[in-house]
């Protein structure tokens, strides 16, 4: 085997870079190209660089050529080489239009006919995507029709951020883009994990892991700050900026990508992608889910003018865009339980600055890296700093003398260092589709609560003095500072919460209405105060719950808020259950487990899930699962009488699996059947009427504004009408209350 | 009704104090029963007071009559009216020799001839044992005999601490004196409760609760901190002191019951004794148990020689009691989770001082009463101190003028109120037998861990300087300063504890043997390792454990010290179960959850019960509950192989419930089976040979000296043999790790 022969087997690179001309690629993915030319010219691969964009070649050609001709040599090139590199790479590099399927299907023969012509094997296909979102789809189904790589060879398809602005958007694109792209040839970057120190956290938590495991926990670990500041505001990118702010454009990437790397459990092998991976996404199943009270936000004085300015707007407009965020979160594993993880970044604040870093408790161990704990094992790459320009600066109260400082010997651009990781096929450097939804799944909710919030208005740099000073509070955060400088008038609008809980009638019973969280907050609260009086009478609570979507945000409000909610001494009770393995996603006690049991420390004598499967099969009369949850009840729950019932409605009037038809007397003196559902799964465990109104308490919670319909209809109809079961609900000793959002209450 | 008829219906008291010339009646208790009769001497009662001592009369009459002339009279009473009060109080008292059964017949017979007498009803009988509490048993047991008064008349008998020196003495003290005596008759004085401070603690909560409800808890409380620092020694009192000890001097007693009110839920109803009492008790279930690594114990360097001298012992004679103690204590709530609870108290050291103190987290809230956190409402018979004496005096960093400072408007001595309160019938303020016990169930574990471990020497007063300095870190206790000062011939002995833990063979199979707690401690990390491992391969871990004695200090030393313990991922099955519902305290599963389950967060999915009980009856053939089992191994545990299976050897060596006899051919393929029992309850489940030898790893644990004579008998036995079940043990595919104590291994 001769060299030239290796030479041959790597084969042929083709790179297609889209959006050529536009600002990114000018200023860093054309010079990120030529340094992998440089590094690879002698590897044996050959390339040819196509740059594309919609404008037509006589147009664009020559402004290609003015940023190619710009490109610099790495450092330890001499001049020579580097004007012969730079010949070659202009050489090997040309415009194409790439707007039409034709042009695709054109630039695909092209690339074809260039094997041919010089003999050689394809490797690989790259296509750079440095165009807008809304177009990555159509793109990418292009590709997919028209220049898939022939056999053997790769294609790689490399989308910069945005990747959605929710959860649903990033779904419906990530399903349009796995239409057209298997997952192993997307690489979604977010140039943030290019940056060495990001790239760095996981080795450098490997390498140390001797000193860092045993305090990587609660019990050591005072909080962990993800900070990044700007200086900068947002003019001239407000078209874009608008309609995304300050969570989706820094927090729900960058800063997630540096929490996850910081808490995730440690990989046996750093190079084993799937293993990395897997670890981070267990992070996020693990992540508590954020409400509004751990998430502050702030919009700069001049955001509004530079809005109506911008986009073309009257003085009325009011953007709520938010331009400053901090954010509480709380990894829930028994190692990080309540450590408080802020996410903090700005536009316009009084200073520029980026960093991670974990705080210790103790007096012993005050930063993971300061010189008293131990002396840091670093990469070969980097190296210790021991001569520092200005010996009286002073990090967190200790001189800067007093840390281990690290710098890495080479400093690569973030967008080099990606492409060469591109190159090298490193997926783990980049963003996987489950990560991306994993994030989105999180941070989602929360953009939801604060769309109608007020963001703090400051006045940006040095003049926002302590404006935008937090405070951690249990789990909640607020700004420390009180005063709030919205100027109503400058605003405009009105403060949509500014409506507090109502109390009123329903059907003659009570009724409770609010905005959606206030009137979670109040039910989450009367459910704590019936516990705490039942458990002061006897010693106990038994609180039966119901399946649906009304009351996962109940569940989040027990579990994040209710801390000394006497979990000990409560026993939980599933009012109806679907038949399928309680493990399964459908299941109601497993949403129950996932949204609330599994993040509170009650006793597994506690918990009493409806008991659907026996004998290894699903609901059948003879296991007489019923009969056993009855004993079940009438063994623990005195006189069988609940405490607590929450029930919901459904759209046909439905409460726990009783459906309309049924009437109490077909289940005579039974507190648990099994009914059929109309919708599946059919087959349906439920409480009775007869056990519902044994109940000492019944809550029916109706929330959102498709329930308004059923809301009309139950203002309407009789008591004890059979085609609306929720009409037979009236506890014989206790009482009903009615919970409603003012959405379901007023439409 | 005429008024002196009422005063008729009031009844006689007889007060009988036993120890009346000892030195604790001799400075408090006359003086306290002088008070109560000057209380009392309107309200209709009429008195007799008996000295009683085991001297005869004609000794201690005069000793007697001399410390009653010096009573005090209270301030608010003139000159005059005094003088005719102690004339009275002289008149109605009495020395009686209180030594033999007649004596006490003799001290009924006279009270019964009073009452003829002066033709009153009786009202009770106050008996004041300030004796030896060795006399008690004895006493109570002549009072029952023969001074019970008549009927529908009270009978209180008060007792001094100590109340027996660990859980076993005082059990036996509370048996015996539970065969005389009723609960409600006993009252046992912790004069500490009679202090106005620590019986205003409960009432404070109450009266601020608002204030204080939402921040007492885990997010804000920084710590809480329960110290009673001396300066004195103990000379003179060492036949007493060596004994005992700091911890059941005073942490046990004094310093635990101030940690219960402070984190005790605040009942509805002070004044609802039950309730107050059933909080308390609730609080003790909660608390974790203590391990020696959350103590630090200390002694004064000259209490050797006192010891010597006082003991009348030789220069060798080496005491280990310890003169301080610093302990950390947990609450297993929710609410209180991780917050440390320093207790310490000591002699000899550096001031004199005493208090309990909760501090927050959060610079908003500082300390408890500090002026920037509210104005807290102070009972009617307590004032504001606004005049500070010394106005530089700073306290916790801030001038004492920041503080609420309250201080009872009229003093009370401690005793004097314990004694009107015995009069009153107030029971709370009393050690409860049920509280008692609690108590010396939470202790006696750490004192008898620290039997063997050697108390820093400090040299006593301000030379202590920082060597009882101490640091929590995570859930552990230690001195900061690492120095220690022991002199080896001056305390003599060896340290038991410098063996290391070591490995070795028996049987042909791997052995490692320790001390107890080393033995433990490393079979604890043992686990997590073999947890980690199986985690990275396959994403979970199948754990399987016996029930038994042995392994409750592995599930403390798991849930106490493995906080990043992996529960999230592993699966917890039972090795052998009895045939009692699970919630019974004799079954395996109880156990289990009771000293490890309920302290960790583990999912619901994760623990395997097993089901002996289904169709409301226990192990019947017919319900297929080891077909169950069987199924659910199949369904969650890959090939039916755990990661790691715990087994304890039995007397006679039997491991699970595998009795001596069986083989493994008797049960065939089958995973799990019913067996029987040599001993009660006879009926189990049990996994089989089969089961166990699929395990990766088998461990069986053998602890203390009882098992020494079995380890004996094991060492010679061969393989296979069928009257020792433990010889079947030989994992397939796994391995088996013999983990001995030296006690068990060396006898």
């Amino acid at each position: 085997v001769t060299i030239a022969a290796i030479f041959q087997a790597q084969g042929h690179v083709s790179v297609i870079i889209l959006g050529s001309t536009g600002d990114l690629a000018r200023k860093y993915l054309w010079q990120g190209f030529f340094e992998l030319y440089t590094n690879q010219v002698n590897s044996g691969h050959s390339f040819f660089f196509y740059g594309g964009g919609l404008s037509p070649a006589n147009k664009s050609s020559l402004v290609l050529f003015e940023i190619l001709k710009a490109v610099n040599c790495p450092k330890d090139v001499s001049k020579e080489r580097c004007a012969i590199l730079k010949e070659q790479f202009l050489r090997l590099s040309r415009y194409k239009q790439l707007k039409t399927l034709e042009d695709y299907q054109d630039l695909s023969k092209n690339i074809q006919k260039q094997l041919q012509q010089e003999d050689m094997a394809e490797a690989g296909r790259l296509f750079y995507l440095s165009v807008p979102a809304f177009a990555y789809a159509e793109i990418a189904d292009r590709i997919n029709n028209t220049c898939r790589p022939s056999k053997g060879a790769w294609l790689r398809v490399v989308l910069e951020k945005p990747f959605g602005h929710d959860f649903k958007s990033a779904q419906v694109l990530a399903t349009q883009l796995g239409n057209s792209l298997k997952d192993e040839e997307m690489y979604r970057i977010d140039h943030y994990l290019g940056k060495q120190v990001v790239a760095n956290i996981l080795q450098f938590r490997m390498e140390n892991k001797k000193h860092l495991h045993p305090i990587w926990n609660k019990h050591y670990i005072e909080r962990v700050e993800i900070v990044l500041k700007e200086t900068l505001d947002v003019k001239g990118r407000i078209a874009f900026y608008d309609q995304y702010g300050v969570i989706r454009d820094v927090l729900q990437n960058h800063l997630t990508e540096v929490m996850t790397l910081l808490t995730m459990r440690l990989p046996l092998n750093l190079s084993n992608s799937r293993e990395v991976l897997t670890n981070k996404l267990n992070i996020f199943t693990s992540l508590l889910p954020l409400s509004k009270s751990q998430a502050v936000i702030g919009q700069y004085q001049a955001y509004q003018t530079e809005v109506q300015h911008e986009l073309n707007k009257t003085k009325d407009h009011v953007s709520l865009t938010p331009t400053f965020a901090a954010v509480l979160a709380h990894v829930d594993e028994a190692q990080y339980e309540d450590v408080p993880i802020l996410m903090i970044s700005g536009k316009q604040l009084d200073e520029r600055v980026g960093y991670a870093r974990v705080l210790f408790k103790d007096n012993v161990f005050s930063i993971l890296v300061s010189k008293n704990v131990f002396k840091p094992v670093v990469d070969s790459e980097w190296k210790e700093v021991t001569e520092h320009k200005d010996k009286n600066i002073t990090v967190l109260g200790l001189p800067i003398s007093d840390y281990y400082v690290q710098t890495p010997i080479v400093q690569k651009e973030a967008y080099t260092e990606l492409i060469s990781r591109i190159f090298a096929g490193r997926q783990n450097s980049f963003v996987s589709t489950e990560n991306l939804l994993a994030s989105w799944d999180f941070w989602s909710p929360l953009l939801t609560g604060i769309t109608t919030l007020f963001p703090r208005v400051y006045p940006g740099g040095n003049e926002n003095k302590d404006m935008l000073d937090i405070a951690v509070k249990g789990r909640d955060l607020s700004y420390i500072n009180e005063v709030v400088l919205i100027k109503q008038d400058q605003m405009g609008g009105q403060n949509v919460n500014n409506f507090q809980v109502m109390q009123g009638k329903f059907r003659s019973d009570e009724m409770v209405s609010g905005w959606t969280e206030e009137l979670i907050e109040k039910l989450a609260s009367d459910i704590e105060e019936v516990a705490e009086k039942a458990i002061l009478e006897s010693g106990v609570f038994h609180l039966a719950v119901s399946g649906g979507a009304s009351p996962l945000a109940l569940f989040h409000r027990l579990a994040l808020h209710h801390f000394s909610f006497p979990w000990k001494y409560t026993h939980v009770w599933i009012v109806d259950e679907r038949c399928v393995p309680l493990t399964e996603f459908e299941s109601n006690f497993h949403s129950l487990h996932d949204h609330l049991l599994q993040h509170v420390k009650i006793p597994y004598y506690n918990i009493h899930p409806m008991p659907v499967q026996l004998n290894q099969r699903l609901c059948v009369e003879e296991d007489r699962g019923t009969w056993q949850y009855e004993e079940e009840i009438r063994k623990f729950v005195n006189a069988s009488s609940f405490h607590f019932v929450l029930l919901g409605v459904g759209y046909d009037g439905h409460i726990a699996s009783l459906f309309p038809g049924v009437k109490p007397e077909d289940h005579g003196e039974n507190m648990v059947v099994l009914t059929e559902s109309p919708v599946k799964p059919h087959q349906r465990m439920s409480l009775t009427f007869n056990a519902i109104n044994k109940a000492r308490k019944v809550a029916v919670l109706i929330i959102g504004k498709y329930k308004h319909e059923v809301v009309i209809q139950l203002s309407r109809v009789k008591e004890e009408t059979t085609q609306w079961p929720v009409t037979w609900v009236k506890p014989e000793k206790g009482s009903l209350v009615w919970y409603m959002d003012y959405e379901a209450l007023l439409g």
